[in-house]
């Protein structure tokens, strides 16, 4: 990469930063062309030489924010060993990454999932796809921790994976709208009777 | 109630209902006066005759919501016996009641979660107090449930009642962003593992 395009990745990259920080705030549908050059004081014009259009601003930031998740979230988790304890280090990276990330508004994805389920288009795609691929992580750390004999071999994965997503869900619900201090040791505390429900015998 | 009282109370829950349906689809930010007036067909200034400021018409449909799952979710459940049949049936009938309510784009309390988690205000105020509600009233059921002898002693409502809460969301997000056909079943699943859980030994 030569210095002009490696300043321009850069310069993509932290346009990408503020658009997700937007888009932890006030949502997919806070996010404009407009919006974004208010935040990062550039000009309309600059955006849209960047991004084109603002459908392809949002896939762009949705790529951003899938890409910061698997960097805080799933690649520590991947270097813990194989089996409970790197379904643990996914499940509380998961809890942890809003802040990981700086995303004071919440999850990105939780958000776009309540505004686009009903849009039919690339972004709801997009956000389909990335949560569909963060659910077979799950169920496949959790068949490895089958194979280590640490979880039943009548556990089902993706029933386990279900469950890990419904109590993420939930610390994320009641930490944003209901302001709740105990979410995440609920959350915790939930994640641990999961897993004694399905330990091996 | 006179006949001319009775109907304008008609028309204001016809014109609510068909609010909540656009909310269902296309979420809070998705309702304005303008979209109401499409959708009814009525003219912008009789709706702002009803409503008064899209703030209101918010508030409105939020209380209007409200009290159709109350209707469809807790009272059928309330006429259960004490313990966990009327916690099972508050369950259920949370799984179902946008079916209930035809309310085909999921529920307008969660993705008003979503949307207003970082606005303060009014409509913030009312989505969060009417969550914080339902959360007391499954924590109640829970606790008369062990008073019945038919959850632990040891049980803790309140990490119940959470849980609970973490599998309705699954079950919606897995349902209406992923098409996710067994979506119904895994969440009953999952509430007979937590009620086996911390069943009375």
């Amino acid at each position: 990469m030569n210095a002009q395009t490696a300043k321009g990745e850069r310069t993509r990259a932290a346009i990408l930063d503020e658009a997700l920080r937007l888009v932890s705030k006030d949502g997919l549908d806070g996010l404009t062309i407009g919006t974004l050059a208010e935040a990062t004081g550039m000009s309309k014009s600059g955006l849209f030489a960047h991004f084109g259009s603002r459908e392809e601003l949002l896939l762009a930031v949705l790529a951003h924010g899938q890409a910061q998740f698997s960097e805080v979230v799933f690649q520590p988790a991947i270097a813990k060993p194989r089996g409970l304890p790197r379904l643990r280090a996914m499940f509380v990276n998961w809890l942890d990454w809003t802040q990981s990330a700086d995303l004071p508004g919440g999850c990105p994805m939780i958000g776009g999932a309540a505004e686009f389920d009903d849009k039919p288009g690339a972004v709801r795609d997009t956000l389909a796809s990335g949560q569909r691929n963060w659910v077979e992580t799950l169920k496949r750390a959790a068949r490895q921790a089958i194979e280590e004999g640490q979880l039943s071999k009548d556990a089902d994965p993706e029933q386990i994976a279900f469950e890990m997503f419904g109590i993420a869900l939930v610390v994320h619900h009641h930490r944003r709208l209901l302001g709740y201090r105990k979410a995440r040791e609920r959350g915790l505390a939930a994640l641990d009777s999961l897993f004694k429900h399905h330990a091996a015998s």
